[in-house]
């Protein structure tokens, strides 16, 4: 049972890829990889994922310097998720948090932010 | 800032919805919400989706018994994708798995089954 006989791309070529620190079992993001992606990251060994918004591939860290390092790959039952555990330098969120998830339901359905930012975006992403 | 105002559901009025169990942190599968399945998940504490496949509202475990208690919410930074903390009875995938993620890439791009599922499906999905 080969990996990619088995991952189920969309009609858009992707998969949706659940990120997890491979340390702490925090779930860090969601993205989406397209079998280019997907080859590159088993390839190198740095998560790499298909940017929806800019339309190309994205090497997580390329910029930011927030670089995922891949320690190990599952695919779920019906072959449409991924999920990528991974050594994570810093933060995994373009905001500063260490997750994407740093929003979270409080009392009724009002969003309480947990923790503080490990870096100042305008820094990590000026140009 | 609401939940409500903060989830982005897509043009089809579905949000990706990552699972994980509360206690033992493991990521056990990924599912979609719209908004009835979600205020449908605040409102009785029964993880809710909406079925892609059956369109329609899915209690998860009204047919299986295996039921997702809901112990915690976050949404990500962009409100396209939820993270929800469960507490699991069971197994949460259709195939007795605890985790949907059971087949693991091993060498090269070879799958590997790891565990053993702890029902067998005929039994928990005959009518």
């Amino acid at each position: 049972m080969d990996l990619f006989d088995t991952v189920k791309f969309d009609a858009n070529g992707l998969v949706t890829a659940v990120v997890q620190d491979e340390s702490t079992h925090e779930v860090l993001m969601v993205a989406y990889m397209n079998r280019e992606a997907l080859q590159q990251t088993l390839q190198t060994g740095k998560v790499t994922y298909w940017s929806r918004s800019r339309q190309e591939l994205w090497v997580k860290g390329a910029t930011s310097g927030q670089y995922q390092e891949l320690r190990g790959l599952a695919v779920d039952c019906d072959g449409d998720a991924l999920l990528v555990r991974v050594a994570q330098t810093g933060a995994a969120c373009h905001t500063g948090h260490r997750s994407c998830f740093y929003r979270h339901v409080g009392a009724g359905t009002t969003l309480e932010v947990v923790g503080q930012p490990l870096f100042d975006p305008k820094e990590v992403y000026r140009k």
